[in-house]
């Protein structure tokens, strides 16, 4: 087996109660490096062995018994000294969400903690009829009962099942909102790292399966030891030396963003009506770290440290000893639903963390309701005494937690914004991608986002082409974010480079810093494989055009390559973006072309060249 | 049939899946009138039953099949021109709570509305599979699947099963309190009208029983109708002129008291540590009344309208269009924690309402978690980020919903605070009596109640013998709350009338306007019977004495009928009770002679005297 791996993959059918292990397939690894983009192969194969039973791809029930469960680590991932190794990938074959792939990831440090159980990979068939959860512990796994541990939140869950695993592990577990079945339902791990989007904690709730241990004192070998301690060295000094990774992100975490984005015009405010606040400084990360960081904290491994351990010490919202909230989390529970009170914002972020739910699609989704209700769509009558206009701070609190319980209006945010608005009969007001909640930049001040959110395979989502890292922040280098041109190629190069990381499985933020040949470098030395930047950006292409090759089987192609009609047609009234809309058609068309896809499908050609089946 | 009765019970067998009429039994009517009467008659034959199987009284599960759930209504329930006749009792073989008998009382339409529909009580036996609602309309019931309903909390449930059966109906339901058994939960009729104390919605719950609508249009007969009119006016008339039904009530509210009892040193603050607040006034009645009174509201056919609609119009507690709260529920949510806020209490009593969990077991067993967390025995880590010390009261109102989800704390404050203090090792903090909170009545100040708490069979209960009237409202005569003597005898008739008007069923609000002889009068006359006061009084005896028969069956004695330690031996240190213990000894003794006790048992003699088999 090539170094960086394990070279297992623990395969376990909830249904049956069966656990099996897998080799990794070194020709798929070579071709699909690991993490997301093995994963997504493995869920093409399952894809494809369902359409043989007669099974219809539109026909899987994303909480069915028939949906699978990939918790997925790479070559980087829990390897000391390659940049950031902590995170882990989660992939499910559909999302109770979007009906596309569910896919998500998360810091902290079960993904290295898994590698040292000794698997790569963690693959999760079936459903079990009562609750369980998983213990992996030096290489051998065991499906235990969890009847006790139903009900309880992230954190009861974590401290409870860390304490019988001995100490020194990491838990993956779901809270209240996964086990109910919240379509935006998370899966959290060390209390606060969450696995977000796409709703993969519903999928983990719908098997029965409460948590996974992880824990264990194999390590990864490395091919090549030497070149890659000095290869290593030199890449943590672009760290250190690069102003966001070395500066910004440790200083002031991700909300170091709040400012630098409502200057730029693209914060969206009020469900996405407007993109600049002036007071967007009292939710900044400047206010974070000057009134409520009790410290910084790191995953692990990370030389970056952009994670925020904080409280609120008094008033309405005082929660002791949590940590966030991200950036994207200030921005959706905060800026979105006009709620400029940071302490709120903590106090919500902490809930969707102890009770397991996405902060991005619940900031979204709420600031959602909040124009429903505010243009009549949602009625009192509905809201049984809660207030649910514009920067209602408790209001927008309490929404969480009726969320995960589904009590009242939060029965109907617990589906999502997309199925919230149309049961109240304004579909136009989800600010969703293809059922997917999109994040904080609008991309009538970015364009480059935008044609990256229409074409995100996963939906409405930042981190499948971050083009906000040269449209604003100026890396690898500064192009003009209100310019159509030249963003196709843009958002195409971050799309493919991001499955590279993502399969990697290592931090994003690497990116600031690195790019296609650094991890040719790095990751060379610790296969042991011969990787060069363009060939590190095919695996990228053919990950990501295997992923589309998927959603294409769901039903999904160009028409949901778009939009949000607001952005498309609602110019900006204030801000440095005033009076932009987002022209996407411009944009798209040159994107279909370099990508080789038509109508938003994969050429025959296309595939041949990327070697997909 | 006497008047007043429908002359029907109903007996649904939830294990079964049956349903069957059985005739109210006159000879039992006539020695136990109805209600709360005649449901411990039964639930004494059921024990007597079940001893006959070889099912010891205390293997009973309170949570198990073999409970037994009455809703009873009497010879007044329904009744036009009865003074305040829109009750009804529930009663359950045993509670989760105390272990005693269940027992609980609550107002609105419900208890009228049953017997419009046709049967005087409803007697649910065994236990559901899945959750099921049973509807009951005109003469005519039926199980009904409720899997849509479970989940729900009061107010949909209310608002669906109304509609459902095309209004005009009333619904009695849990909450997700009584589904997920916590041991404080009740049962809420017309969304604010609450069967509160004893666990019973926890009992409903463990049956998986989620509602019961009752509608329909037949009318209790009265036995002599112009005797009856002509006695009614006068009642009414008299229910007008009184101080407390004409005036204070139907001004204020209940709410009215919190001045009154502090004003006499005897208003619980920081868990009973003392009982006087200088700042009590900002949670009064009177504040209710000046800031967040929508409007008076009544239950059905009142005269007095005690009821509150309120609201919260800005701020962390915003919450529109509710109701409430009561004198107990501000006392035991806002003095006893500290909470000297009464946006914060409105909107801890609205989610406790929506939730389904009695306002005093949840205030109260707050105060003592805050209490064992003030003194160390709850430490930081058991909260999660929640500072529950006095007075903060964004943490209490959390707590409610906490409870109800049994998340974090709320986990062990479900169980109530006799074993919340049990389980982190302090259990005299617990300000219970027989496992039952003790309501807004501090006996250092006002003696009599402390003897009717000791001696009252559910528990720490004002409402079994309300000594409060003549001890500080001087109704019907003034007597001083300070001095021990006579207290015994007060408190035994309280008890026993207090039973009649719970097995007549209507408001224990008219007892400060009338007696025994109106009550003689009054039953009179829709019965027909010939009943007089010392009859009426001879009734409610034997009712209590039943009621403790089947209490010492549990192994409740003496050694039971006590107070918690701190008012035995803490003298108070401020207010008008500066320096008062309550010498129980010095009371009950003589109080068990009265009552022909020995030990807290009833004799031989006793028993012979009354009836009881």
């Amino acid at each position: 087996m090539a170094g960086g791996y394990m070279g297992k993959i623990l395969k376990v059918n909830l249904s049956e109660g069966s656990i099996k292990e897998l080799p990794i397939d070194e020709e798929i690894a070579r071709k699909y490096l690991g993490g997301k983009g093995y994963a997504v192969r493995l869920l093409y194969d399952y894809l494809t062995e369902y359409e043989r039973l007669g099974i219809a791809p539109e026909d899987i029930d994303p909480l069915g018994e028939e949906n699978v469960l990939i918790f997925a680590t790479g070559p980087a991932t829990g390897v000391i000294g390659f940049p950031e190794p902590g995170r882990y990938h989660v992939m499910t074959l559909r999302s109770p969400l979007t009906g596309g792939i569910g896919s998500a990831n998360s810091g902290g440090r079960f993904g290295p903690y898994m590698k040292f159980a000794g698997y790569d990979m963690i693959i999760v068939e079936g459903k079990s009829e009562e609750p369980v959860y998983l213990e992996v512990i030096d290489g051998s796994a065991e499906i235990k009962c969890a009847k006790d541990l139903w009900g309880k939140n992230t954190f009861d869950t974590t401290r409870i099942l860390t304490k019988r695993a001995g100490g020194n592990c990491s838990v993956a577990c779901i809270g209240p909102a996964g086990e109910n079945l919240v379509h935006i339902a998370c899966i959290i791990n060390e209390e606060h790292r969450a696995a977000g989007r796409t709703g993969v904690g519903a999928v983990m709730g719908s098997k029965k399966l409460k948590a996974i241990v992880v824990k264990g004192s194999e390590r990864p070998e490395i091919a090549k030891p030497d070149e890659f301690k000095a290869a290593s060295k030199e890449m943590l000094d672009k760290i250190k030396q690069n102003p966001v990774t070395g500066e910004g992100l440790p200083k002031y975490g991700t909300a170091v963003l709040v400012n630098v984005i409502n200057n730029a015009g693209a914060l969206p405010y009020k469900n996405w009506q407007e993109a600049y606040n002036e007071k967007a400084d009292e939710i900044s990360g400047e206010t974070l770290e000057a009134k409520y960081l009790r410290k910084r904290v790191a995953c692990w491994g990370c030389s970056i440290g952009c994670g925020r351990a904080t409280e609120v010490k008094t008033g309405p919202f005082k929660v002791l000893n949590t940590e966030g909230p991200e950036y994207e989390s200030i921005w959706a529970l905060g800026n979105d639903t006009a709620v400029i009170n940071l302490e709120a914002v903590i106090k919500a972020n902490h809930f969707c963390d102890e009770l397991g739910i996405d902060t991005i699609s619940m900031g979204s989704t709420i600031a959602c309701a909040m124009e429903l209700y505010e243009k009549g769509y949602i009625k009192d009558e509905d809201l049984q005494g809660l207030d649910l206009s514009f920067g209602s701070d408790a209001a927008m609190v309490e929404a969480v937690w009726r969320t995960a319980y589904k009590t009242g209006i939060g029965k109907y945010l617990a589906l999502g914004s997309k199925r919230l608005a149309e049961i109240f009969g304004a579909p136009e007001l989800s600010m969703s991608v293809k059922g997917l909640e999109m994040p904080a930049y609008d991309p009538r001040g970015i364009k480059g986002i935008g044609l990256n959110y229409a074409t995100a395979n996963r939906g409405g989502c930042h981190v499948t082409g971050y083009t906000v890292s040269p449209e604003i922040v100026g890396l690898p280098e500064k192009i003009d974010p209100l310019t159509y041109e030249g963003k196709a190629a843009w958002v195409k190069a971050f799309q493919d480079f991001t499955c590279v990381v993502n399969s990697a499985v290592n931090c994003l933020f690497t990116t600031f810093a690195l790019g296609a040949e650094d991890y040719a470098v790095l990751l060379s030395h610790i296969t042991g494989w011969d990787l060069n930047a363009d060939e590190i950006m095919k695996i990228g292409e053919r990950i990501y055009n295997l992923e589309r090759v998927i959603l294409n089987k769901y039903g999904f192609d160009g028409k949901d390559d778009t939009l949000p009609k607001r952005l498309l047609t609602e110019p900006l009234k204030e801000g440095p973006a005033k009076g932009q809309v987002v022209e996407l058609d411009r944009m798209k068309e040159e994107y279909y072309q370099l990508r080789g896809w038509e109508n938003g499908v994969p050429t025959k050609e296309k595939l041949k060249e990327l070697d997909i089946p």
